[in-house]
């Protein structure tokens, strides 16, 4: 193993650079994981942008596809050289909130045990993927085998996007029959459709305007896919529901816009899942709300993590219930990565996810 | 039975007066209930001042104690002179949304059966029961017979004010070694805080400042009461649960503070419980909403209704789990019924309920 | 319309026989439903064997498609020569138990509302559909209009076969990711494996031996097929999911033997779902059982009926999302339908399903 | 610290001894607690009389109270000389099913993590505390402070009886005005009556002989204490609810007359939640069960475990909710362990619960 590796370090505001940085130590209840293919997150750009403030000298990167190259010596129950996964989001097994099944909001260094966001480590907290290697903490409540026969491409949607976009139709507390619209289709709102499916939606309306995204999302299981540029979307659902409203509504991009259209849409005792990393105060018209008597429920959802998450999405792609292989749209080597958040960050020719190979 | 009554009417904003009106007449599926003991809700006084719109000549109130006077018809299962209450939401029981359980948004009459506040019919679209008699339609779905030996002054608190905070604190979803607070200790304040007592929460912090409403939270059940002249609840609130925040929080007034602190009290996975009545456009803080990440739930409850929801809360009563009959503090006739508006809704001597006696 | 009719009427165990009755008359609150397409249930076979008693003289038949031919009084929001389904389930809506979601257990006639099975009543209680005509009673909680396009035998399932089958899924509290054992493949077992694909569940393993029901198993969704001639299930069960066990089984038979193979295979945890109607005592097996300690919940449902489920189920099938109408093997008049009794209870040429049709 | 400690220990069916034993050593994830109360549990006593299999030379007890000792080198987040308890079930925190919140059926040692009873640890795989000290695994996820002026007897149930008996009335789903019986008193039966209480049953209905049992059942929140030796149950509690049937019944004993009378006073569509440790086959009458038609629940809980647990039972004492001291009726050194089993085991002089002080 050698010393030191490749590493996509958060510098300031403005720039992630490639940087060489030495290998992770890792501690008697860590594993050290070889990066075979990892990606870019939206939560990512935040970060270049300097929207989501990190230390400097970060290592950025929570979605790791790879490999074990090494285990602390309490971490039982694995084998180096297998291949695994790692949510983004990581949580302890121990602590207060994840013994409670709050795994995103888990807080290991806190007395209480709970902290906003805690759960997320990887490219926050702590160094990330976006590198040759990565250090696992509390690597047995994390380190997911991927399953033979599945390629990176197929499973490296599990660790965010697919647990996140899934988790916005868990959170809507969906059942048979419902109608539901998704506010938005890039790729966390595209796996909240293909969940929302999963889940027995069978009225499924998207709200999208980039042609490849809509298309996408009638190949993911929108029944309908409303172009905002073309349709006033609230008036659209209001025409197809015949005035009922939804069952729920999705949102999947974080602006006042979509969380207030998703709110218009609802029915009367509907729930307006929400998925979106909002940068300003939201505000709820009285109106949309019923001014608090419409039974109404707005749930938020951080991507849910640890081993067996993974464990159950891979199922998802391993059963051929969902194909999120078409997702990756393009591929870079690490060396490339600064290439490839320059494509990313702009929404460059049609991209979805980028696939980045160290 | 005489052919008219007495009758507190909607006349214009600023206006509810006692006038005479016929006796209801009733269908089928209807009865005739005879009022013995009614009371005001701070939703009448939103009518009175017009920020609620209700038609000219309307009947207020709904919060009906009485007697079955006359049964349609196909009303089998009652007999004439059976004491009696009917919830502040009538659903029809035959609708979609009641169906599904969405009793208070149920649609009596509109296609899908789906309506905003549509199980809301006394003093809202039909003639309500500050009156000699009321109408109750769908009789069968809504009049639920008072357990022997229990006084009407016992049960008046059942039909909303009751069933609405008992169902702030159902919607959080508490579990035993919760900790809630709830902002605001008027009558439905008191019930939000009687009900988290009666789900299991062990740790119940009420935020309120009128003495009679601080001491009826202690003798409710509360086990702080904050007097937010005094303190800032929400950074008492942090100092009480060592910066961890509840697990719910439960709002009881309508009010872009109460709200706001609900939502910055809140552990995050926490519930915000929101009962109020809002007159206002919420803005939602993005440090409190924690971006959207913090797996937050906001749930908003219309007051639950229907003969089974009596029920259950006349058997909280007859068990002696719970004692509302403090909540009266002001007895009128029902030829008092102006005056009592002007006490009540100018919240004087310490008042928290009226009885209305016809 | 003609004063008599063809009716399906049970005699004596034994004997169920064509005959002539008056078209029932209706009340205020009652529809008159003109069938076009009927079915024979399983518990239709328990009745002709006087397994399960009914007054002699009774229609039975719960199962209808057809056309409003005649409204009640009370009756709104219908029109004469709509098209309509209504479920083998009929809930009043207005008793206690249908206030509280139970419908299957409604018990319109009793004091407390509440009666075993009082839910079901066409056939049971009541002059059931294998005739011309029905009385359907509590008709605004019941006729479900069927949507444009879709046709007598896309719908036929909804009224029992498939709201019983995906209500199994349903009470499996499936998550996504589950693995899911249906035991047996008769209709009901098909509809709960469609309805265990629906809820989320990504490797569902059926157990059939007839050849034109595992070949339907596939093809609604299971991803395992096991033969019980050929292998001992449970063992294959433990081998596929690696000893770890199912988190859901669905008991769909009504056997010891089915519902023993169930609890075997579940995991620590799991759920027993439970469809079939037994005829014997059970015994549930101290090993199997874990002494009450395995956190095992074993749920049993009776078909969920009323209007609003009758609305979501057809939406599935509008929805595109399952298609039934495969389930229809053979066809028949109501003239022949002592004829379609002989093959459906003999369970002769493949038969699943058969139509009957006045 | 001494090397040597007193332990009673299991020598073979019928003798359990007090013995001298290496006081254990800790590895890096152990705690070390020095034990100053625990207690005797009914499972010790099927331990005794070998009717649960335990590897002889095992220490036994698996209710701890006392101070840490030492913290293995990774146990960050507490200090030596800290009071705690440790429930008794250790969940790992990182396997599959602790991390799916299934903590009781923990499989840390398994492929799958997820093993039948595999969180119960103490004195059934690994020694437990009736004992000086105790190694305590996974020690992070398990050790719970006791808050200041809580005595050592006032959280002596929290380990097991009090987390079993709450957990049985968090599994029946109870609603605030829900009817509930519990059959049999002894301790787990009594916390099961408090936490039906505390989740708002009004109606307890207990089933006891006991004299010093019945007391305590009604001291504790029963509102009938029926004495299966004067009455039917079954018949009284049908009776009681006027026909109806409870909403949930709790059994708290093991026994084919508890468990059949819990089914048979279920109204349909109840809960049956099942605490007992059974040692034979059950049965399910067909006609109690209603031949699988009657929406019927049967739930088992094993005591949940864990610090976030044990946190939040500690509250409930702490908030003077329930006091659980009076279950205390016998007092003993460790010394006088051997004369303890013998008057619990054998129930004599009103025993309920034994404190145990090394």
């Amino acid at each position: 193993m050698p010393e030191q590796m490749k590493a996509a370090v958060f510098v300031e505001p403005g720039r992630i650079v490639l940087d060489e940085k030495p290998v992770p130590e890792i501690g008697p209840n860590d594993a050290l994981m070889r990066i075979t293919t990892t990606t870019i997150c939206g939560t990512d750009i935040h970060i270049l942008k300097g929207e989501y403030p990190v230390e400097r000298g970060l290592t950025v990167g929570h979605e790791p596809v790879g490999v074990i190259e090494a285990l602390g010596s309490n971490v039982t129950g694995y084998r180096e050289g297998q291949r695994v996964i790692t949510g983004a989001i990581c949580p302890s097994g121990w602590s207060y909130a994840s013994l409670d099944g709050l795994h995103a909001q888990d807080g290991q260094d806190c007395a209480h045990g709970l902290k906003p966001l805690g759960g997320w480590r990887f490219g926050n907290t702590i160094d990330g993927c976006q590198a040759e290697y990565v250090r696992v903490p509390d690597a047995r409540a994390n380190l997911a085998p991927v399953p033979e026969g599945l390629s990176d491409e197929q499973v490296l949607m599990c660790p965010d996007i697919m647990s996140t976009g899934f988790g916005g139709a868990e959170s809507a507390d969906l059942r048979i029959g419902d109608t539901v619209a998704v506010f938005a289709q890039g790729p966390i709102g595209l796996c909240a459709t293909a969940g929302a499916k999963l889940r027995g939606a069978t009225t499924i309306i998207a709200v999208e305007t980039v042609p490849e995204r809509k298309e996408r999302a009638a190949a993911m299981g929108a029944d309908y896919v409303l172009d905002f540029n073309q349709v006033d979307p609230v008036e659209e659902i209001g025409r197809i529901t015949e005035g009922r409203g939804v069952d729920a509504a999705i949102e999947a991009l974080g602006l006042q816009e979509t969380f207030e259209g998703a709110l218009r849409v609802l029915k009367p005792g509907g729930v307006l899942s929400s998925l979106g990393v909002y940068s300003k105060d939201l505000s709820v018209p009285l109106d949309a709300f019923q001014a608090g008597l419409g039974d109404h429920r707005i749930v938020t959802t951080l991507c849910p993590g640890g081993k067996e998450r993974m464990r159950r999405l891979m199922n998802v792609i391993e059963g051929g219930r969902v194909d999120l292989e078409p997702l990756v749209t393009h591929r870079y080597s690490l060396d490339g990565i600064e290439e490839a958040y320059d494509l990313f960050g702009n929404q460059r020719d049609g991209v979805l996810k980028v696939a980045v190979t160290p």
